[in-house]
């Protein structure tokens, strides 16, 4: 279905009004936005159920050695048209989505230099996107930004799930807290990273999660970052407004744009139910559709790493201890001593794919494999790795043979060191080592200070590169997971070779003094409204002392919540994190990651409540497997769900792995149940959930012969 | 020959003394270096002829966020080595290059860091050469440079021939000054240029002539910039110091480097015959050997190029003025409507490939051939070009077809619009379409500001990006002649394929306003201290409001200075710059382009004085043919010179190409005399030169039947 009115348009040529306004509502008409154009300045104002989300905000832009474009506006033409269709994501949470939007286009005049700028607006059920779009015009080619100055006036002190708006990292722990309060919290919130830069003492990263004490829920975010600055939000915390704050370069510039050209959309999801945040799919609408025309070879995935026992300092990236500082283009390993601590060996790679094999994962992914990880990080180093060369002890042949013999693909990385431009030099080589070599898909990251220095990891010509290095992953057929890259604002949409990306507090982190127990309640309203995030969740073992005695750190879940992330975090691309060894011991545990899907034919977003709890069932794509999961914030609860998502007068075998009732996640994480139950669509479920915890249920038909001594639910 | 001697050397371990000295001379005794260690703290002297050339200068240089390595040293080791060799360059003023040099090779160790610095001198009878060397160690692995600061304490108050010192442009004309006027005349040196970065009032760049009044000439440079940023030197006008000014990054960086490592040597070519400064080897000596295994495919060449008439206006590098700003993305030049001046269309470019066929050249250039030329600079665009897609009116096929039938070569034009990252992202693609078109040679140009912006044309960043074009190059089997990139330091021999840069104000300028009539009797002593000039000569006629009406330029040279700067200019790439048009109208002065060699046997620096006049006769690569070139500043002049470079006892025939009695570069400069004589290895001539003028003379064997009526010199 793909429908497209064009209303009858007013046309305005130069009749100057004090105040000009038009209004617009969503096809449900629960939404309402306002335009006004008033003596010359563009506001705009958005109501749901007639509550103030958006009170009058100015929009505009402030040009570098130009005239701005903020006002000295005249309406010079309006277009109303609406949209309506389904189209269907190569991956996602669901398999149909239903781009339904009202679109206003107001095509602005500023008379004093006869330049014309447009705001488009799409008024959806669930939120607005609007942007601006420089048409083609003899006064307006080149230009640069000083600064975009769109403004969101919020109508009260709400609620906000905040991280520090930061050029260099987006791994901050969730503040919750009144807006009024960012101010004084802002010192406490920016915690230590290997890269950060942050600008504001109410600098904000979007997606901004609010909610307000009238009920509702207001997300502010950004679709289609595309040849544009990241965007942040700067409050003016006296009168509650946040406005943009792009991601300057090196000079303190914020965008160098051509006409015609356009903006990402600003987007404003809006409910006053929390879930309807959650089923939003705004962010993918306002993108562009997949240009990827043969999308057979994107496939979603489970694998397993040999990482977490780097990341957790049992063992390390780097091969030998001999250098302080090393040349790739002169260094000879077969000189070295190893450091008897390498990961990446061949013994131990093998390790991993036999247990990977065995228990039906599709990849494993292998960090640490290629040479240059000596002193990889902090020095401004240019040239830090080629990608194509392995360490000695890594038998690339032997390994590549051994994995494709267990039918187990192997997932390449690439480190960049944040050293862009040496990476682009490598990248076709690189891509190639990969096809040639079996890899489909990869890792990259960008960790560390950005190359060249000056440069930030949001800025124009970074985001850039990220978008080169997908796109030119898609020519080569390599799917890309890009960590430490700008947070996703819907592209994988236009390019579903991007599977997945970090760009937020992962898993990691939890080996790296851990994160807050409520983190993953917090994500999906922020960080995954852009794209999945390869969270890379499952471990069992929450002492990391355990795997290093030097490491302190505690993984603040319980074993429960782990498995509930497979289901409440989405993406196409799911790790098991955690050593085989530890698996081994928890093997009934385990089976809910081997089973449980990666890819889905529709989501219901059954409780959601931002910093406290969520709960999610999905349904297998194309299968007759339902998954739900069910992650808990720092207090305990009793989660109410049904099962109505299933389908009627049918019986189901539901396997429910749950928090023990004396479990907590910095006490007893490892305290699980794992119980089966008939159930079917009429099937209540009452569930305890422990602080940090959570439970996950894997729901099957039931065939006559599995289901002897089953007790309903 | 080869030969390399290490006489013993001394050790000192931490033996503290308050001054600790040392001298070594050089070969020929004439020069005499002194290290000297005052209180911890290296300096250097240097003599000629017992006349002070560098006064006690010191060395070192200062470290971001660590302690520095100015000071606090102690002598750890002594070496002494001799050095006698010849090599063969595969293009150059002379086929045999001496490099013959007593070396000091000083290890300080700075005992509170416990950190070692090398110095290593290499004093040649031409000069000196020193560099800092950094040795693996412990406690220095990778290092931010805060500045280099080396200085070179001159003498007196010595009439300098300078540039501004700039991190954006080299395309000043000089200014000739004492050292102390040079804060004063600094503002009126700095003309307009699309990038310009200037840093200080004292600042100028190197190649830096000087002449002291005591007779000697003193030339500062550098050799072998490599991973590194480009020396400026900046000047204590009250005691008559310079001292190294490094090109920043964008945030005030001057290099990062590890251990092992080393800095470009920095150089002090000095004789009290200024001949001796142009015969001078040590820039290239100072480089690697030829990295290139089989350079047969590397061929000096004398070319053509649709370009002058894109120079003056007459014809556009730009194929339409339909638009403001062009995307490559989505443009489409069918739609477009031609402008009617575009340069390179085929029949034009035809036109000079019948031309160029005609009269024996090797090379065609063509610029605007490509798309993107409608908004090319000035605009920070970051997709400026392609590289690959010719305009609708360029027919690469037919051209290409056309061009090999006549036996003409053409010659690829790569303009970057300083846009670095495109480029790169582009070359692997742009080397191969070159080569699958039979294009083995290639312009490269870097106007405008550089992006990434921030950098600057001559910081290690930027630096690393040339030569990385140039070893990409190589791996291509391409010929390299770069504009705009930073001035060469010898990396030519290392890199045969870098055959020209331009990196200094050429022809071009003659067409913008018009350079100082004794602009090319300066650099030869500066900017070609480095390497070959792509000057682009031949200039015919002087009056460019001929070729555009709109262009008031004026070519301050007279047609026989044109003629020879084919010979005084060294450069295995020459280019016939001016129209096929005006070459018909001269044709017998055209006949020494056509005559003149590429590549030399050998070179005699018959007279020279910097700013004033010089005369360069030169031996033809494997041939019995010389030339000779005169050129010649604002004053005329009487030239004297003999042909004793000739062989005894034969007989040749000289064809003199001279200015006419009443010639001048404003007033007449197309009246020449064309004369023929006999000549012996005993003939002596004395002949004027007009302001601006010059004479060039083409040497062979004289054969009976040619020598008829021929009268002797």
């Amino acid at each position: 279905m793909r429908l497209r009115l064009t209303l009858p348009f007013l046309f305005f040529l130069f009749i100057p009004v004090l105040v000009w306004s038009q209004t617009m509502k969503s096809p449900n008409g629960l939404l309402e936005l306002g335009f006004e154009l008033n003596q010359g300045v563009p506001t705009y104002t958005l109501t749901y159920k007639g509550k103030p989300v958006i009170l009058p905000s100015k929009l505009g832009l402030e040009l570098k050695n130009k005239p701005s474009l903020l006002d000295g506006f005249e309406i010079f033409e309006l277009k109303h048209n609406n949209f309506d269709e389904i189209w269907a994501p190569v991956w996602g949470e669901e398999s149909q989505i239903r781009n339904h939007y009202h679109e206003m286009e107001i095509h602005l005049e500023q008379p004093s230099t006869s330049r014309n700028l447009i705001i488009r607006f799409r008024l959806f059920d669930d939120g607005l996107g609007f942007r601006y779009e420089f048409p083609a015009q003899s006064n307006l080619a080149h230009f640069v930004l000083k600064e975009e100055r769109t403004q969101f006036a919020m109508a009260g002190d709400h609620l906000a799930f905040w991280i520090a708006g930061d050029y260099d990292t987006q791994e901050y722990d969730y503040t919750e807290s009144r807006l009024s309060e960012i101010r004084g919290l802002m010192e406490s919130a920016i915690t230590g990273n290997i890269s950060q830069t942050s600008f504001s003492p109410t600098g904000v990263q979007t997606a901004l999660m609010m909610k307000t004490d009238d009920g509702l829920y207001i997300n502010l975010h950004e679709a289609a970052l595309i040849n544009y600055s990241t965007m942040h939000l700067n409050l003016d915390d006296k009168n509650m407004i946040f406005e943009s704050w792009l991601t300057p370069d090196a000079i303190g510039d914020k965008g160098y744009l051509q006409a015609p050209g356009q903006s990402p959309w600003r987007t404003v999801i809006v409910s006053d139910d929390a879930r309807e945040i959650l089923a939003s799919r705004i962010t993918y609408n306002l993108n562009e559709p997949s240009k990827i025309k043969d999308s057979s070879w994107i496939k979603p995935m489970k694998y397993m790493g040999v990482w977490w026992e780097m990341i957790t300092g049992k063992s390390t990236w780097h091969y030998t201890d001999d250098y302080a500082a090393i040349d790739l283009n002169s260094i000879d390993y077969s000189n070295a001593r190893p450091n008897g601590k390498h990961g990446a060996t061949t013994a131990n790679v093998k390790r991993y794919i036999d247990f990977a094999a065995e228990h039906g994962f599709d990849g494993l992914l292998v960090e640490g494999w290629n040479v240059g990880w000596e002193d990889w990080f902090g020095n401004f180093k240019d040239y830090v790795f080629d990608f194509v060369t392995p360490y000695p002890d890594f038998d690339l042949v032997e390994i590549r043979q051994y994995a494709k013999s267990k039918g187990v693909e192997m997932i390449m990385h690439h480190e960049t060191s944040a050293s862009v431009r040496n990476y682009e030099r490598h990248l076709d080589l690189a891509y190639q080592f990969m096809k040639d070599n079996g890899y489909n898909s990869l890792k990259s990251g960008y960790v560390g200070y950005i190359l060249p220095i000056g440069e930030n990891h949001y800025s124009q010509w970074i985001v850039n590169h990220y978008q080169y290095a997908i796109e030119k992953a898609a020519d080569y057929q390599i799917m890309v997971n890009a960590h430490e890259a700008v947070r996703p604002t819907g592209v994988g949409r236009t390019w579903p070779n991007l599977i997945a990306n970090e760009s937020a507090r992962g898993t990691e982190y939890q080996a790296f003094g851990g994160s807050k127990p409520n983190h993953v309640t917090i994500l999906p309203f922020t960080r995954l409204i852009g794209g999945p995030m390869d969270y890379t969740p499952g471990i069992f073992e929450m002492d990391i002392s355990k795997l290093n005695p030097e490491n302190n750190s505690w993984v603040n879940s319980t074993l429960a919540n782990q498995l509930a992330l497979y289901v409440t975090m989405y993406s196409p691309l799911q790790m098991a994190a955690d050593l085989p060894e530890h698996y081994e011991k928890f093997i009934d545990a385990f089976q809910f990651i081997k089973d449980v899907a990666v890819d889905w034919d529709k989501s219901w977003y059954l409780e959601a409540e931002p910093g406290k709890y969520l709960t999610i069932a999905r349904k297998a794509k194309g299968k007759k497997e339902w998954y739900v999961g069910n992650v808990n914030g720092n207090e305990s609860r009793l989660s109410n769900i049904t099962f109505d998502f299933l389908e009627p007068n049918k019986s189901y075998i539901a396997t429910i792995y749950t928090d023990a009732k004396e479990a907590h996640y910095r006490n007893n994480p490892q305290a699980y149940t794992i119980k089966r139950f008939l159930v079917s669509n009429k099937s209540k479920l009452s569930q305890f959930s422990a602080p940090g915890g959570g439970y996950a249920i894997s729901i099957t038909e039931a065939d006559k012969s599995a289901t002897k001594g089953l007790r309903k639910l």
